[in-house]
């Protein structure tokens, strides 16, 4: 019989959307957890929490309470990692970090372990989780990235509210039923909960998610351009993304035109996609089936439909994306880098 | 005082969600209606719509009922204006058809005042009126397409559900509301009504509207593709598009990409849409000013946002164009083309 090494794992942020499913996550894929220690701000310790059926009291995230961790998964705000990851490296803890304090660092890995895994060992301390929209978009790219070459990525997103956590999915769901009764929709957290202007989600698209830099794209396009590239490795992929958030609870979808360097074959590219590790690709026309945002909820993989050739570039290529933004995007991925390293070791 | 001469106007298919907008049009923008013949099908003749205040019985479509009629507008389907639209004509009446039925004939104006009023005069008795998505892209496109010349469209649309009639509008309040009771959504109406599989749209995307062509383009993209070039009366702008339905009611929203053939100015582009006919700019990012699909519903302009020039292509230009899909993108644009005969009798 194996003696299986257990690791004492961390998760920081834990009352969050994110946080919850990182729990649920390691319990799904029955990561080798030792001992689970819950963290979240000084205002939500003393909540409780329940991982393998058990209770736990989530304590508050000090310096002191990473000491004997050996994997610590942050997914509370960028100024929490930012004041807390380095108290935890210091102890011994491999810090992966959901928040972009750390993503462009050049010294920080930027993984999705389907498309840069061997990025994983040159970390120190900090292995940093890409933006939601990047990695779905990643992971269903690199057999094409490897194969032909992308030279450009056009991309305009279809994003749920739960990439804005627990407060927007409330958001949804309450100013959903006032609008249908006839009540006033009294936005608060969308698009950005500290800017001064809140928009209605319920039945509206809203294209702005994070706030806007001075050449008129948002902080969450610039992170599609900056960490494609960086995952890539590469500066010569030209990413064009239009981020919107519509009223979907959980899974992004992604309208992505890509043109590739060589020459594509459209039925090499569709089997490329389905041997892609954490693909699936759903793409039957006279069955109406297409990846869709309802059906990735609660699933791990990256869908793939809509799959087409261009009208008009010879190597233009058309393809719709989706994945459950709170795991792949986020929980999942980061446990996923997690299990690399256990492998590894 | 003016002796203003009045036109007899048919409305076919008035009591569908566009024939409603219809009969709303002509009265906010107070055309000259002499009679007002309410039509539809036999299934719907005998209810009462209201027009200016006063009530009107709806009578069935038949080829009879044209006869004195000076402008047709109708809106009840393909087959419906194959076959009554010529028995209009024949009987004097222009026709003015929303359908996509005659819209690619070469003998037919598709007309969109803003953009080809010219072509109004060559009709022999039928105008095409384009479809909604195509419409409010033209409008933003024509004074950049007149400037500088457009190369190629990548466009990635989020379509509201009115654009699939008045059952596709119930069918989003109906099951928008039986998911948040925790109720099955029981899809019958989207994506397409008359085909087998229907898919959930509260709360989800769906990457599919109309049926699906051998290229793997789905029909309402072809149109967004066929109906540009000929509207622009040039077959080389190149149209990539992926057309979705979203849970909205009213108002399209479209990510539009374009690469222009001459290099472009971004103030002048902005200056050049600020003075465009039908076009509202709303792009005001310190104010979190874009348009918004709510925020169009009712309205007659094609309101466009999130201006900016491509981070790596040098003749790129990026966009966002929202409006009132049932308003702009059917009704408006057809009382707009008999606006423009009235003007110029």
């Amino acid at each position: 019989m194996e003696n299986k090494k257990l690791y004492n794992v961390a998760v920081v942020g834990v009352t969050g959307a994110v946080g919850q499913k990182m729990l649920e996550t390691l319990e799904r894929r029955d990561f080798p957890v030792g001992e689970l220690r819950p963290l979240a701000s000084a205002r939500s310790a003393g909540q409780q929490i329940t991982f393998k059926g058990k209770a736990y009291t989530v304590q508050e995230a000090t310096p002191e309470a990473f000491e004997g961790i050996d994997f610590a998964l942050f997914s509370a705000g960028g100024s929490i990692s930012e004041k807390l990851a380095p108290a935890a490296v210091e102890r011994g803890a491999v810090v992966i970090d959901n928040t972009s304090a750390f993503r462009m660092l050049p010294e920080v890995p930027l993984v999705v372990p389907e498309v840069n895994a061997h990025m994983i060992s040159q970390h120190r301390g900090i292995i940093a989780n890409p933006n939601c929209s990047t990695i779905q978009m990643v992971v269903a790219l690199k057999p094409i990235h490897d194969a032909y070459g992308i030279e450009r990525i056009i991309v305009s997103t279809y994003q749920a509210v739960s990439g804005s956590g627990q407060a927007a999915i409330d958001e949804l769901r309450e100013q959903t039923r006032a609008v249908l009764d006839g009540k006033p929709a009294e936005p608060k957290v969308l698009p950005v909960k500290s800017l001064p202007k809140h928009h209605q989600i319920a039945f509206n698209a809203i294209p702005q998610i994070d706030v806007f830099e001075e050449n008129g794209f948002t902080k969450e396009e610039m992170k599609m351009v900056n960490e494609t590239r960086k995952i890539f490795g590469t500066d010569e992929i030209q990413v064009t993304p239009t981020c919107v958030r519509v009223p979907v609870f959980f899974g992004h979808s992604e309208s992505v035109f890509i043109e590739t360097k060589k020459p594509f074959d459209l039925a090499e590219v569709r089997s490329l996609l389905e041997s892609a590790p954490g693909v699936t690709v759903v793409d039957d026309l006279p069955e109406q089936a297409y990846p869709m945002a309802i059906d990735s909820a609660g699933h791990f993989d990256t869908y793939v439909g809509r799959i087409r050739r261009d009208l008009f570039h010879p190597r233009g290529l058309n393809m719709w994306i989706v994945s459950d933004n709170v795991l792949k995007g986020a929980a999942l991925n980061a446990v996923q880098i997690a299990e690399h390293m256990v492998r590894s070791k």
